[in-house]
């Protein structure tokens, strides 16, 4: 059984993406925990752009604090990219509790990636939001590589 | 105005991604005029598997012959990786008409991409579903990108 959080900044707007998440947690509950920490966004105007990054970032790290005992992967733009059987063999490996870090709609402040894991989606750039379905969509995949499950969709 | 064509096959059976495909075609209305051509899935069984992606496939090279005069796009795995930037001046690039193809469930006949251009959304691997939400919500950035919008969600 994996143990999953997922902490990340704001909340979804979208409907149909809420439901796509709601859709994979679902069919996940046999196989993983899957819990969602939605933290607060900032608003945020073009000038003070830099200060909303640095205050989402401060606030994603202090929700760290308590997963001291979790293997941490940031969703980053720069991160290793993977396909999804390595994915897979990935989570497999962890074999414990794992956190997933999405930040919000402006990104994170670079500084608190220092020598962490980064993930990579892809080379694409998507809405947080999208980021959250298809990490999740990617998370029942990989319980289906590994228990040898067709998937069905 | 672009003018693209998504060719893929078989139906969305997922309520909520059919959601966020209308919602990317509406918003894509005024600077792009979307088509999606659905064709006729083929039925399999694990040993008729071969037959059926050869049937998908002849399926999607007949649809292409009405489609000369457009550059053709496969998705694919072993596509190039572009970013959303790369993506969106390929689009401007071309300037006319574009279509994407996207395999169903079974994936192509792989006779059929040699000499084609083939691009890749990531290296995971994706149902042909949220392909071709993922490739909407692209086509959109793009446009984004290109009128220098800002990117609503």
């Amino acid at each position: 059984m994996f143990d999953i959080k997922i902490i990340t900044i704001g909340k979804i707007k979208e409907k149909w993406i809420e439901r796509g998440i709601l859709e994979y947690i679902k069919r996940l509950s046999p196989y993983a925990k899957i819990e969602i920490i939605e933290l607060k966004s900032e608003s945020f105007s073009s000038s003070n752009k830099q200060k909303a990054v640095a205050i989402e970032s401060a606030r994603l790290e202090e929700a760290l604090f308590k997963e001291k005992d979790s293997t941490i992967y940031f969703l980053d733009e720069y991160g290793d990219s993977l396909g999804s059987r390595e994915f897979a063999y990935k989570l497999d490996k962890e074999n414990g509790k794992i956190v997933f870090v999405i930040a919000g709609a402006l990104g994170y402040n670079r500084e608190i990636l220092k020598n962490k894991n980064l993930i990579s989606l892809s080379k694409l750039t998507f809405t947080h939001t999208m980021a959250r379905l298809i990490l999740l969509e990617q998370i029942y995949r990989s319980v289906c590589i590994l228990k040898d499950k067709e998937y069905h969709y």
